[in-house]
C-alpha cells in the first residue's frame, strides 16, 4: 500500500476511532441544562431541568416553570443553537411534572401553542389538576387529550404508578415516580432517572417528614439507599426554599438548610454509609426574597456534616453527573 | 436684608418654585412602565403595563402576565429603585385583568405570596376564572376573598360593570370597562383610564368585529369617538398578535396589521376626524415566533393610511402620553 495512503488513512481513521472508543467514555451518565432554578416570584427563572443521557441530544424535562426564557439563556450561553422555540420543539421529548403549582408548570402551558406533540408524565393527582385547571378553555386552549372538549390532542397525559419504571421512548432513560408530601394533603413527586445502571434523583417541592408528619421521604430514602451504597446514584436535585430562620408554621411544605441536612442524615443512616461525600446535592427552589438565596447558600455551606458536594445550579449552564 | 441672604434665598427658593409652578406642567397626563410586551411564549416578557398619573408614583397595573422580571428590567434601567419585590409591593396599587388567559395573569399568581393587599378589578367572567382555576388550592394558595376555603383575603375581587366608572383609591385615576370579543364565546376587556379629563385606552386581546361576528369594537369606538374628536384621548394600547399572512381561521381572536388598520378606520369614521395623526397607537402582544415581531412592525409602518403615531413599547422603559 502506498505510504501516503497509509498516513492518510491513519490521520482520518484514528481520530474518529478515538472519539468512538475513548472519547465517549468521557460523557457523564447525565447532562442537565437548568431552564429555571429559583423558588418563585421571578417568572423568568422558575423550576425546570432538561436531562439527557450523556452524549445524546434527547432530553426529558423535569418540571416546566420556565421554558422559553431558560432555553434563550442556554442559547445565549452557546449550550444550544437557537432559536429557542426550535430547541423547545425538537430537543425536549417529554415532560415530567412533580406537582401542579403554577411555578412548576406555567412554561409548559404558555409555550404549548408552539410545541410539538409530547407526553406529559406525572402522578394522577398532578395530571388531573393540569387537565381541570389549566388546559380548560377558560385558562387556556385544551392542548391535551383529556378534559374539556374540544381536545386538541397535542399532549398525551401519561399517568404514572409509584415505583413502576417507565421507559422513555427516543431516549435511553427510564423514570420511576415516588410520591412526596408538600404541605397538608398536597402531593408532590420525586423522579428517579436511570441511564445504564447510573441514577439521578429529582425531587419536586417537599417538606421534611418530621414537619409533614409523613414517611414519604423515609420511603424514598429506603428505595434509593442501595444505589447510594454502590455509588450508582450520583446526584440528588432537592429544594431548600427557606433559610433556617423561617418559622416551622410558615414552611408551607418546604425545606430549610437544617431540615435538608436532617433528611440527608436519614438517607446516610438508611444506606449505612460513613458519609455522603460521593453525592452531589443540587440545591433547587431557593426563594428569591431579599437576600434569602445567599443566606441559604451560606447556611448550607456552613453546616455540611455529611460532606456532600453542594451544587448551586445556574439557569442555562450545562452540568454533568 | 443682607444681600447675601437674598441671593441665598433666591437660589434655594426659585428652583423649588419653578419645579412646583412650571415643572409640573411638563408632566404628561399618564406615565406608563411596560412590564411585559410580548404576545406569548417568553415567560419573562408577557403582557403587563403599569400606568400612573404623571408626576405620581401610584400605579395601576393593566394585565399581569409578567411582573417581577419586568420590574427587574425597569430597575436595571433606573426607572425604579429596587429591589423588585419592594416596587411590586408599594408602587402597584391595584390590578386590572382584561381576561384570564395565563399569559395575562401568571405574574399576579406567582408573585402573590410577596404582594401586599390589593384589589383585582375585572369583568365577572374574568374574576370567576381567576377564582375557580388559579386561586383554587390545587393550582395555588387562595390569596383572594372568594372561592375555595380557606381564603387568605390578601386580594379583594372588585367586579366591574361595563361603562360604569370606578375611582381608584390612592390615585387620581378613574377606569371604565368595555367588553371585547376574543374568539368564540370568550370575553376580554378594554379599560378606559381617565386623569383630569385626559384619557388612555388599553385593550386586552381582541379580534376584529368582521372576523368575530361581533360589534364589541364598534361599541367601544362609539364610546371613545367624542374623546378622539376633542383630542382628549392620547393613546390606545392595542394588540397585533399576527402578521397579515396569518390565515383567518387561525387568528384565534387576535388582530393583524391590516385588521388593526381596518378597525382604526372604523374609529376614524365614527369620530368624523380627517385622520388620527394625534393618536399614539401602542402595539402590544406581538407573538415572538420566528421573525414575526419584526414582520408585524414592518407591515404596520408600511401601511398606515390614518397617520397614527405607531409606538412599539419596550419592557422596563418608561413612556409618557
Amino acid at each position: 500500500m502506498n505510504r501516503y495512503l497509509i498516513v492518510f488513512l491513519l490521520l482520518f481513521t484514528v481520530p474518529s476511532l478515538y472519539a468512538q472508543v475513548i472519547g465517549e467514555k468521557h460523557y457523564p451518565p447525565f447532562v442537565i441544562v437548568p431552564l429555571g432554578v429559583r423558588g418563585g416570584l421571578d417568572e423568568s427563572n422558575l423550576s425546570s431541568y432538561m436531562v439527557a443521557a450523556g452524549g445524546t441530544d434527547d432530553y426529558i424535562c423535569l418540571d416546566a416553570g420556565t421554558l422559553f426564557a431558560g432555553i434563550q439563556k442556554a442559547v445565549d450561553n452557546h449550550v444550544f443553537q437557537g432559536p429557542a422555540s426550535a430547541v423547545l420543539r425538537s430537543r425536549i421529548k417529554v415532560y415530567f411534572i412533580s406537582h401542579p403549582h403554577l411555578d412548576h408548570v406555567a412554561g409548559l402551558i404558555i409555550n404549548s401553542p408552539e410545541d410539538t406533540a409530547k407526553n406529559i408524565y406525572g402522578l394522577p393527582s398532578c395530571l388531573n389538576v393540569i387537565r381541570d385547571k389549566y388546559f380548560s378553555w377558560q385558562s387556556w386552549a385544551n392542548f391535551a387529550d383529556d378534559g374539556e372538549k374540544p381536545q386538541l390532542k397535542k399532549y398525551h397525559y401519561a399517568p404514572m404508578t409509584p415505583g413502576q419504571p417507565e421507559k422513555i421512548a427516543g431516549t435511553s432513560l427510564t423514570v420511576k415516580a415516588f410520591p412526596l408530601s408538600h404541605g397538608t394533603n398536597y402531593e408532590s413527586t420525586a423522579f428517579l432517572v436511570e441511564n445504564g445502571g447510573r441514577y439521578l434523583l429529582y425531587l419536586g417541592d417537599t417538606g421534611a417528614d418530621t414537619v409533614e408528619h409523613s414517611n414519604r421521604l423515609h420511603q424514598l430514602w429506603e428505595a434509593v439507599a442501595p444505589l447510594v451504597k454502590t455509588g450508582q446514584l450520583s446526584a440528588i436535585f432537592i429544594e431548600t426554599s427557606f433559610p433556617n430562620e423561617q418559622p416551622v408554621k410558615s414552611l408551607f411544605g418546604h425545606l430549610t438548610p437544617d431540615l435538608l441536612m436532617q433528611e440527608l442524615a436519614a438517607l446516610n443512616k438508611t444506606a449505612g454509609t460513613e458519609d455522603l461525600h460521593q453525592l452531589s446535592i443540587i440545591i433547587t427552589h431557593r426563594k428569591p426574597s431579599g437576600n434569602q438565596e445567599e443566606t441559604i447558600r451560606r447556611q448550607l455551606e456552613g453546616h455540611n456534616p455529611l460532606k456532600v458536594r453542594l451544587v448551586f445550579p445556574e439557569q442555562g449552564r450545562m452540568m454533568g453527573f
